[in-house]
């Protein structure tokens, strides 16, 4: 099993051009996870710019992407002294899979919030939630790389029980614990929560079609809290929101998704 | 005064190319509105989309624009069934003012939501609410477009007495009012408040970076509410979201803008 960091490693190839392979441990099902290709294709748009994070990513999911070879190519539109945007592709055998919007910026990693909203209700502790071990039997992907805990107050989906609400939150580590939280493992929380709308009634896949996130401070070792919600189901249709705090309680990222209900499988 | 209709209008030239008059009515100081920007560029973008709403638009804002002649080029992504994926710039004298990454889609206007959370609390009536009415002497651009009637508990920042929150609410209309709301005034009204900033005492003015907003329903005829939150203002950036809903109390939109904090002019 390679750790994230290798997993979501790039090589530069040319001003612009970067080549990666990508790692089927974060495939859910035949798809790899969303939040891992932005994870990959951040480092190239970080690696092109002058500035240090990702502070707002604009996604959106073209294809399904699958493990083995993938390029990035980052464009670079704008270079400033406090950020600079790019739009980034990553592709496969000449096909885009995802784009995205990248602006880059710099932020202190000591910086104290001159103002934050109220933090979300703590989550009940750890040995209280939701787990899943990973399979010893076989390779099951993200869920054999990421330790998420669920609290069970919005888990009753899994009994046949939704709570009705648009939420879904747990505690997230990767089981590669050497890996220290930083923009890469935020651009995986985000994406890693269950659909929020399972929570409805909705079955199954729940395909993203539009993620943005916002890197708003440098992530404190240890786990992360994820709190997932939503507005509306309407016409197809439902907004995700996930704000990510940190072990020192600070929120560290916010995202919102638009994405399509699932249909019935038969 | 041209109507916001003309005011917005874009002329094709090509495939994927479309020229545009910015119309000094929509600026603010010297700089046009950006939701007026993302108006006129989603035009050309649902132009060139087979689908009718923009459902996702991903705004970058990379220069300041100005009254005059602008170019609006699409290059379409992916066209699929459900959504359409598009990168599309306003430039003026070919520098790049805004770049945007728009999904289209298309919303059924008799859809019902099938979950929506709760409605935030009503706003105060309009004859309650702080107005602006239009200056008859002279041409003050945006605000001569737009009746605004602000939520009085959120503009204790005009008398140096900020309620300490992030958030600003008002009604929304065009002066215009012969214009039925649709997707381009949504564009306007997402980017309409005055920034939720002022009121934990920043001064002045604050431009946004990236601002993504969703089409969630098609309004109704009639004004708008616009009501504007954010969770954390750090290291010089603050998030601000903003709910639209319509005469029928539907959420139409979400936005969400990460900006600067605006400094302190001598």
């Amino acid at each position: 099993m390679s750790g994230f960091a290798e997993a979501t490693a790039v090589s530069k190839v040319a001003e612009g051009r970067y080549t990666a392979e990508l790692d089927g441990g974060y495939r859910i099902g035949e798809a790899l996870n969303g939040g891992y290709l932005m994870a990959v294709l951040l480092r190239a748009a970080v690696d092109a710019s002058p500035h240090a994070h990702p502070v707002a990513t604009n996604t959106a999911f073209l294809r399904v992407g699958r493990p083995g070879p993938a390029e990035i190519s980052v464009q670079t539109r704008k270079t400033g002294r406090t950020a600079a945007t790019a739009w980034v592709t990553l592709s496969q055998g000449d096909v885009p899979i995802v784009d995205a919007q990248v602006t880059t910026g710099t932020l202190d990693p000591d910086a104290e919030p001159s103002w934050a909203g109220q933090a979300p209700p703590a989550l009940p502790p750890l040995e209280e939630c939701v787990g899943g071990a990973p399979s010893l039997a076989k390779d099951r992907g993200f869920a054999d790389r990421v330790d998420m805990r669920f609290d069970p107050a919005t888990m009753g989906w899994l009994d046949g029980q939704p709570s009705g609400r648009l939420e879904m939150s747990g505690h997230f580590r990767l089981r590669d614990d050497d890996y220290a939280p930083d923009a890469y493992l935020l651009a995986l929380a985000v994406d890693a929560l269950p659909p929020v709308v399972l929570n409805t009634g909705s079955p199954g896949w729940a395909p993203t079609v539009e993620l943005t996130w916002h890197m708003r401070a440098v992530p404190a070792p240890g786990a992360l809290t994820l709190y997932g919600g939503g507005r509306m189901v309407r016409d197809g249709w439902f907004d995700e929101e996930v704000e990510v705090w940190d072990s020192a309680g600070r929120l560290v990222a916010q995202s919102r998704q638009l994405a399509r209900v699932g249909r019935q499988t038969t």
